[in-house]
């Protein structure tokens, strides 16, 4: 089948791009001596992570407990949680996934923490535990070393856990700070730290800067977007996943309507100094996608000298492509600029 | 099973609200003698499709063609799809689909309608088209009565379609002076007007008062959510969709994060006047849900007096509840407070 064929909207997605990026960034951890643990959030496709894992990667990162299950049926064997995993519920899945693959959890408090131990104890598997830790995100994390180094204190006393290490997200001067923190306090109290692991693929390539770090957590470097462009970390033609959408209404000189809204593309936006709209349109990069209903783009085309014709196919690199990957079933794999299949998307709408 | 039971994040639909929600609007109707045609989109659920018939409906209405599929395979058999389709294969699955229902469209240009018509005469079914007008959305639909005019001349003149009205969203001042320019101009010509259709949960309770309007399409009052409250549609108590979460990290006193990002909540935003953040926290409601991640939901509590614990469960209420149907596979329907059971969202995630 050709591409011209395909029904749209759909997702469409590059493989010998996704390989070549593969390549670029295991290249880039082998020469810096960092380990890859790639993140699945981005394709949630298991013979992706199968092929990262072919290529170098030391296991990889989901963010649910559903995603790790998808990934543990199709064989990947070592899989960090990098979430807190909260609740009896959650432990006993934990727990049913440590007997069948090598399992690591990041927590930053007590419960999480509870939880990985009561998976532990249940399995009678050993679990890795990472002690996340803030560094710029706002979000998750402990805040300082001392908080770090309690519940690391705890993860080296409790029977069934085995303390991996640090984590954060995202790598900067932040992380540097408390990783430099982090290794004198450590060893003043005699705990090794195996593992410090920063993630985010906008700053991928300058990890090997942030001393201390020695594995590198990246999804989005899959098939990259608007985002990773436009923070330096790719170009256009890095970019793997886009959707394709057809103009269905051309009510004014000016407005184009195509069949992608929000339950295609996301409401996600970029930065406004990283582009204007909802996603860039390829072959009308003057065109503002200024608004998304469910299934209706909205592009202002005033500033386009060309513009697209009712019924013409669109070429849409979506702002934020990991969330595009959970919208959809199944995305279309292209190589040679020809149709090779579509795919499930296995790991998508795992929320819990 | 209790509702404190469920793994979170887990969409909880309150099956006694939606009941009640499905008789008011239309005895609304009823009383002021207009049709209902419900738009499946809020809960994408054969089961409340076919509710909402029982209860006086005319029939449904569907974005897309494979919402309609699965409407019709569960018993749906009067569907308008109110969005324009174009191409040989979007009229193939419009003819297989009027081989068994009875089927109408919306169109506002020559190509949707050349789709209907190829349809129609693939299967040998009459279809029923509608010309979309616009009236505020600055969306779809043709701009002049004379535009809808000459439209409705081809499909009064093309075998196979049968002309069934004018379609419009959202109903207000521009409604009412296009449809009274087209009840004037349309007679004219000779051109009955069987219908009248117009959409949106917000302005719904006022469609009486716009001459001329015959039917109402509205999906979001099944479940209502934050805009719709806004917008003075619906009360707290009318919500019957929330989002239950947990609190999986209180990294300070003032933040916690909740295990509800976007690919729970979705990333829409309502109008700052409607409220701040991703959605409202209803035992919490001075905290501010500031930010999503894809899993992760940052709450801002810095103006509430009493703070919710690591651990503890909260409910959401979404910003706009029809996207948060798309991103799960199943809601949990509760009656009189308990779970009565999990529905596939069999609907969801049907893009073409």
């Amino acid at each position: 089948m050709l591409i011209d064929d395909l029904e749209t909207p759909v997702p469409v997605v590059d493989a010998d791009r996704v390989e070549r990026n593969f390549r670029t960034m295991q290249d880039y951890c082998d020469r810096h001596g960092l380990k890859l643990r790639p993140h699945i959030k981005t394709h949630k496709l298991p013979h992706l992570a199968r092929r990262q894992v072919e290529l170098g990667a030391v296991g990889i990162t989901c963010q649910k407990l559903g995603e790790a299950e998808v990934m543990a049926d199709a064989g990947l064997d070592d899989i960090l949680i990098s979430y807190p995993l909260i609740g009896p519920a959650k432990a006993l899945r934990l727990a049913a996934l440590a007997r069948r693959v090598r399992m690591s959890v990041a927590v930053d408090n007590a419960l999480a923490l509870d939880t990985a131990a009561a998976a532990a104890a249940a399995s009678g598997a050993e679990i890795g535990v990472l002690v996340e830790f803030e560094s710029g995100a706002g979000r998750v994390g402990v805040g300082t070393v001392a908080e770090a180094l309690a519940l690391a204190g705890r993860i080296v006393g409790t029977p069934g856990l085995r303390f991996e290490g640090l984590m954060t997200y995202p790598l900067g001067p932040a992380a540097a700070a408390f990783i430099a923190e982090a290794r004198d306090r450590f060893a003043a109290a005699g705990i090794a730290i195996p593992t410090v692991s920063g993630g985010g693929t906008p700053a991928a390539w300058s990890a090997h800067t942030v001393p201390g770090v020695t594995e590198l957590r990246v999804g989005t470097y899959a098939y990259h977007d608007r985002a990773t462009v436009a923070a330096g970390a790719a170009t256009l033609d890095d970019c793997a996943l886009h959707v394709v959408a057809t103009v269905v209404s051309r009510p004014t000189p000016d407005r184009a309507v195509i069949d992608a809204g929000s339950k295609t593309l996301s409401s996600d936006l970029v930065a406004p100094e990283a582009g204007r709209g909802y996603g860039l349109l390829l072959d009308y990069p003057e065109a503002v996608i200024t608004r998304l209903n469910e299934e209706h783009g909205t592009v202002d085309l005033s500033a386009c000298a060309r513009r697209p014709d009712l019924g013409e196919r669109l070429r849409v690199l979506p702002n934020h492509v990991c969330v595009v990957s959970n919208l959809h079933d199944a995305v279309v794999m292209v190589r040679d600029g020809r149709v090779a299949g579509t795919v499930p998307v296995a790991a998508r709408g795992r929320t819990t």
